[in-house]
């Protein structure tokens, strides 16, 4: 009942790629191009072609194998994990735009593990990828930068190349695509709207010393406050990372000690923003009637909670990952480096300082 | 600057197990051990060889060609996509086992198309995990059944397995390990708990004939109106996918249509049930003041938005998914099925019905 295919031949014998061409009434070669993701092809002959696969239960690695480096075109993205909205849009626009261009997608994730992110490399390089695009939040320390460098060369020798997305560039001697956004101007734009509504003691929330996302955003924060001439007070910046849990802890411990210094607070991530939120509520404290609050991001669950925010474009960093890799893996050349832009969203969570 | 041990040997020789053994001061067989995933190795040996590795840009593909069949052990999730919350959690699940097993975790995203889905599954098999979980809710018809059948058996045969996460099992033929949860309880429980504050007009929103999980939800609602001895109204019933916007559009064109005909509305999950409380808001009726609303799955944005809803466990889906897995491969025999309980999270969205 199960396979018909395999049935035939015993269950053991592998489908050749001539048995898919017959049954598909199709050349080999045809076969082959479909399978390899050299497109294009008439999407009912690739559908003829995949149902024939199917059928035969035949096995691409195999077929793969056969015809030597042919193998099929894929993109590989690393993550922190899946579980965070940002990670997720941007894999997401990985996945879009690689199936647009006809290749296939693997996601792997790193826990924020140097090892595991050293292990899921290697194990990614095997499938033959054009590019592992890299993502998001490290310590950027040197360790780090000796070993992204080793990944570009790496990549490099083999014919693909590394992608840091979210990630600063390692400078002219590493061969790596960079698609960066803008952290800083983010959070400057959102520190601004707070001081332009009259208020000058603002929380930072989510300070970590190293690490090249948060650095960024309270860059943005102290330009913001030394543009409006609004002396910059560091007991106002809160160390936290950037879990929902984590803003309900950096709010919740910064109001029991004591009645609220601050008349708004800007939240490192929108996931922080919600966390600080349930915190102020909790404390009988109305947003924004209290407590102005702003975040960074524009992912659920922002319009939820009618939270002011910046908006980054996470699926566009995505596919322009791909876009770049792909371009460059075609024409070579010095690896493209490109910054995109990030802009405020107004909602219902700002309100003007009441003297 | 770059890479050490790659210049050393001009950039193009490859580094053999031999050198990664002196470098970190042990033998070739731990090494190999190692890599290959056959734990345990004491957490110092292996941070001493992992280190050795990535000084040395040692590939573990060569490694593993070398030693034949020796690749490093994995385990692969395709879902339809990263961004739903749900699917998210439940690879973040599978990713944290696998971990805890040693095993690395490659995740692949269907799009819910089938084609995509059948090219990733040989994709991924090319890696040679123990295991390929399918992850969540599809068009249950015959051709799905047939696909699953020959995903199954073509596994099995290369000492691998298919795994069937939050979907029905395929019968007695078809070697698949299946772990469910409870869809149909929840829904009941959920249901039952809105007719028991008195609602008896109650929306569903969300129905999807012939997929797996609405259909499995509709039925618990069904179940609990008969139970309640409650007329069933068709007309309750609203079509629409699991999308946050989805639930935005049922709910305003149902309010758009007329007076609401409801007291009450179980979204299908919270994504619908978030979309809908929007919709309710911006028509000026309050939660749970003017419509009691109740959600599925407990995941974000349902605390920020004060949502009852069916709490699912999304990262237990996961973890179970692997560790029947990895039992089924050292034990054999016939693949195990289980199901997962899903019970109710009280919050404010739910109120008596004032008559």
């Amino acid at each position: 009942m199960a396979r018909k295919a395999s049935d035939n031949n015993g269950g053991k014998r592998q489908t050749t790629i001539r048995e898919v061409a017959e049954r598909a009434g199709v050349s080999v070669a045809t076969v082959s191009r479909i399978l390899s993701g050299t497109y294009p092809a008439a999407p009912a002959t690739r559908s003829k072609v995949m149902r024939a696969v199917e059928e035969l239960d035949y096995v691409a690695n195999h077929h793969a194998r056969a015809l030597q480096g042919t193998t099929r075109k894929s993109i590989a993205i690393i993550v922190n994990s899946v579980i965070s909205p940002h990670y997720a849009h941007v894999a997401q626009g990985v996945q879009t735009q690689a199936a647009e261009d006809g290749r296939l997608c693997q996601i792997g994730t790193s826990g924020g593990d140097a090892e595991r992110e050293l292990a899921m490399v290697q194990f990614m390089r095997e499938q033959h990828p054009e590019a592992v695009i890299l993502v998001g939040n490290v310590n950027a320390d040197d360790e780090y930068k000796a070993r992204m460098s080793r990944y570009a060369h790496a990549l490099a020798s083999v014919g693909s190349r590394l992608v840091l997305c979210g990630r600063p560039p390692l400078g002219p001697d590493a061969p790596a695509v960079v698609v960066e956004y803008d952290n800083t101007g983010g959070a400057f734009a959102a520190t601004s709207h707070l001081l332009s509504n009259g208020h000058k003691r603002i929380l930072f929330l989510g300070r970590r010393p190293g690490y090249t996302t948060p650095d960024a955003r309270i860059a943005g924060y102290r330009n913001a406050l030394a543009a409006h001439g609004v002396p910059h007070d560091p007991s106002l910046e809160v160390d936290g990372t950037f879990e929902r849990y984590e803003g309900y802890r950096m709010m919740r411990s910064r109001l029991a000690a004591g009645p609220p210094d601050f008349t708004a607070a800007f939240a490192a991530n929108d996931q922080i923003a919600a966390g600080a939120r349930q915190a102020l509520v909790e404390h009988g404290l109305s947003i924004p009637g209290d407590v102005s609050l702003i975040g960074f991001d524009d992912l659920p669950p922002a319009a939820d909670i009618d939270l002011t925010t910046v908006y980054q474009p996470h699926e566009e960093l995505g596919r322009t990952s791909v876009r770049l890799a792909l371009e460059h893996a075609r024409n070579g050349g010095p690896p493209p480096h490109t910054t995109l832009g990030a802009h405020l969203v107004i909602r219902g969570s700002v309100a003007p300082l009441v003297k």
